[in-house]
């Protein structure tokens, strides 16, 4: 009985707080950015209108990386590898003549620049697995709690969008599981999301790579990442991933570049309500400005092209400007 | 607001409900395997004691096969891929001359079980896969809606343990949430799962393939079921399963066979209170009988052996005996 007493204090205190809070998405300016997250609620939530959603299928589905906190420079996962460098070198010291590891023991940053994918992916792997995933888990505990954005000079997980934290929340509100689907690895997000976003383990689908079953010495057994990818979850791969890791279409999906391209497609081809929509980065101000399209700079990091902008007008799904659509764009401004 | 009215009122009602119900494991006899569960329930709902799980933490996993529903004399998801066979004859042709095709389409019963395990992974492929996922589920849909096990001349459906509901609704109503990790394939089971266990898509695991992610001439984004194993759901790949899909160590864990071993030591593994039970099939004459733990007569399907059943008695976990645990197997008997 006590559970259930729980769940019914949740569910006055929630009453309570939506009425005083009035606004649920007080982060967003007006405009047809918010407008459209409003109107997608109120009529897949509207159990008299043609285009009620039940709740069991209200699926939404955020990008991380560039759609929930900050990308750029670099994806934070990067350097969370290449911060791990220097312990690796320590335990295999064979590491410290090799390629690419000597260039990342170098600290020049130019010449860290210009490492190849390739070369990018060999360090991804031998810091991502091998360990058992206990150990991994603790080892980026301990990062997190140390590491700080060079810009802003805090920790990344400090790195949120206030305005997308209030729609994962009003989301949640309505009756909707928000997923995270991230071409960041799954294991990597999995470790902070419930903390930074309140989504569970369970609800990141990220790049993934297997696991191997072992006992250890006392007989326990433990699992260890192994680097061989099951799913890499970018372009494609989201669709793929949602249906491996989910099973059902999602009724809303956020991204931000063109590797959510396909996620944001395959969710507005279902029938009934859909909302598809991309946040572009177009306040060098307040964050980052980069494109390329509508004439913002190129970059290689959360590409978002001209063609993309497109799709999205003629396909209708939204496009959010944070310059104009975003009224704060951290928790920590003022 | 409709939300949270609707939760208090689902919450309300839940009360009531749970009681007027009085005894929420009415199929279970009094015993030890019923007073194993309630006893661990108690102890991780109980906020004021030392082995309380926060309701985050509360993830219990089922075996499907032989656990929650009847295996024998054969996997249900084995009889869909034979019942499959005449219409892929009769797409592909060329196939009918071919073995293990030519077998099954000769109806006869005999040479059909004595098809080896590659033949059958041939009939397997050939049926679950190079459709669109779409198509998939509709067919399985239509299957199910008219294939009866020869026995009890019932839907499969239909052939759920009644104590083993009766435990997953007690385990959500205490805030657990209850997942499906079965070796049979995860979007076969996902087709039906809701409807006879109460268990979303999302929260079914099971042996898993790829999916590719591509456009029809309208231009409309599918996927398509690959011959591809991403996830061989059996065994150590069950912890392994667990690891992908859910990213947390469960609580709880049930099995039947060889199978879930791995499953119930890993949850087992952990710290605080855990619960890992075995259902033994040792009444065949309200359902099977078979082990061979314990006498009973050898299987190769749902395998339990007496090492198993040695192991569960040395680490603790409880053995669910049919005959005697269970005062009711099927929710159709008088």
């Amino acid at each position: 009985m006590k559970m259930h007493r729980w769940v019914l204090c949740a569910s006055l205190f929630a009453c309570v707080h939506a009425n005083a809070a009035g606004d649920p998405l007080p982060s967003w300016n007006e405009g047809p950015a918010k407008q459209a997250i409003l109107a997608f609620v109120k009529e897949t939530t509207d159990q008299a209108g043609p285009r009620f959603v039940p709740p069991a299928e209200r699926i939404a589905t955020f990008d991380q990386d560039g759609t929930l906190w900050v990308e750029h420079p670099i994806y934070s996962q990067v350097v969370y590898c290449l911060d791990r460098v220097p312990a690796l070198v320590k335990a295999k010291p064979e590491l410290a003549q090799l390629e690419p590891f000597k260039t990342v023991m170098s600290g020049n940053r130019e010449a860290m620049a210009k490492l190849s994918m390739d070369d990018l992916f060999k360090v991804l792997a031998a810091t991502l697995t091998g360990m058992p995933v206990d150990e991994f888990d603790s080892e980026v505990e301990k990062w997190l709690a140390a590491a700080k954005d060079p810009r802003w000079k805090r920790p990344y997980t400090e790195l949120g969008y206030q305005p997308m934290q209030e729609l994962l929340r009003y989301l949640r509100s309505k009756g909707y599981k928000t997923y995270i689907v991230t071409g960041g690895g799954q294991d990597f997000v999995r470790v902070y999301a419930e903390r930074v976003y309140g989504i569970p383990p369970e609800q990141v689908v990220g790049t993934a790579g297997g696991t191997t079953y072992g006992y250890a010495k006392d007989g326990k057994p433990f699992l260890t990442k192994e680097p061989k990818l099951l799913l890499n979850d970018d372009k494609a791969g989201k669709p793929e991933g949602i249906h491996l890791m989910i099973g059902r279409r999602p009724v809303a999906a956020f991204g931000n570049s063109t590797g959510d391209q396909q996620m944001l497609e395959y969710t507005k081809a279902g029938a009934g309500a859909r909302l598809s929509m991309l946040v572009l980065h177009d306040d060098a101000k307040r964050e980052y400005a980069y494109g390329p399209a509508q004439g913002l700079p190129d970059s290689k990091v959360g590409t978002f092209t001209q063609a993309l902008h497109d799709q999205a007008m003629k396909q209708g799904w939204t496009v959010i400007s944070m310059r104009n659509d975003w009224k704060r764009i951290f928790a920590f401004e003022p």
